[in-house]
């Protein structure tokens, strides 16, 4: 499986790459507006979600990270680890789905806080933001973006350790190893 | 395979019932309180987040419904349905992945405008509503766990639908299939 293992080396750069640029241009998005005479500075830390999300894409760019590493590592050492192989797979496959939805739902938690800086509730008297921080809300729209694509190739990075894993197993009884 | 196809009505069944119960424990939550001698009342209306939930938490319940009477209907007709097995199982592994992430992901979008029901943000002067609307909140955070229980189950439904997947698959190959 040289072919498959190639693209998922692709897919995991891509990811750490989005999830990078997610994670900065979150962290580094600030505006200062001056309202009614006070100078008012809107940053990622005045929304609990917002610091969230960087921390949470950076720890899944670390981890991607990490997963290229024990490639690299394994692809040398192959003749060694095939015992260990299947338990590695497991742990692989299920860090591998938690760090996709964990990063989906931080994600959408960003992405609802965002919704209500732009629209506002008028029931709960929230006022609207964007119409005085434009620049900082169109960063965050960007930033929002990347995150999703960044989600997406994770979901996709999870669907292939999914294949590596459970291809080797029997598809008549659930959970008994094929016969090699 | 009798034992898993068991265990994944028994998982579907329990997530139609959370999914039920988060989109009537959230639809059906309103307070109404007197706050400077007007009467004001919070419902899931008032914030878009939670309508969103209720829509993607009923849809979730019917997906799953369906997909039982699938299960009813293609364990009658087994004999007929060997070739299109696989197309099935495909659909099946991606509507399902589906919607794991996005009730997922509803649910988080609600969690979060929940936690700034609770926390408000001071920044933004959006104050905090849950020292009013009290039992409001308490049933929103039972509806929330209810979905969270819901979304664990649908991932592990998920889980299920690629190992059925994806054991029919070639270990060595990509996307080949095995020989039987």
């Amino acid at each position: 499986m040289v072919g498959i293992a190639q693209v998922n080396v692709y897919l995991r750069v891509s990811a750490v790459l989005f999830y990078v640029l997610t994670a900065c241009l979150v962290g580094l998005d600030s505006q200062t507006k001056i309202i009614f005479f006070v100078a008012r500075k809107a940053t990622y830390r005045d929304l609990e979600a917002f610091g969230i999300l960087v921390y949470v894409d950076s720890a899944a760019a670390v981890y991607n990270l990490l997963q290229l590493c024990k490639g690299l590592i394994s692809a040398r050492f192959e003749g060694n680890l095939k015992g260990a192989y299947i338990y590695i797979s497991w742990i692989g496959f299920l860090l591998d789905q938690l760090t996709a939805y964990i990063t989906f739902a931080a994600n959408s938690a960003a992405f609802e806080a965002s919704v209500l800086a732009v629209t506002g509730a008028e029931e709960f008297q929230w006022m609207k933001l964007c119409n005085r921080f434009t620049r900082f809300c169109f960063q965050m729209g960007g930033a929002l973006l990347c995150g999703y694509v960044a989600s997406i190739l994770m979901a996709l990075i999870s669907f292939i350790s999914a294949y590596n894993l459970f291809s080797n197993y029997s598809s008549k009884r659930f959970l008994r190893l094929k016969k090699t």
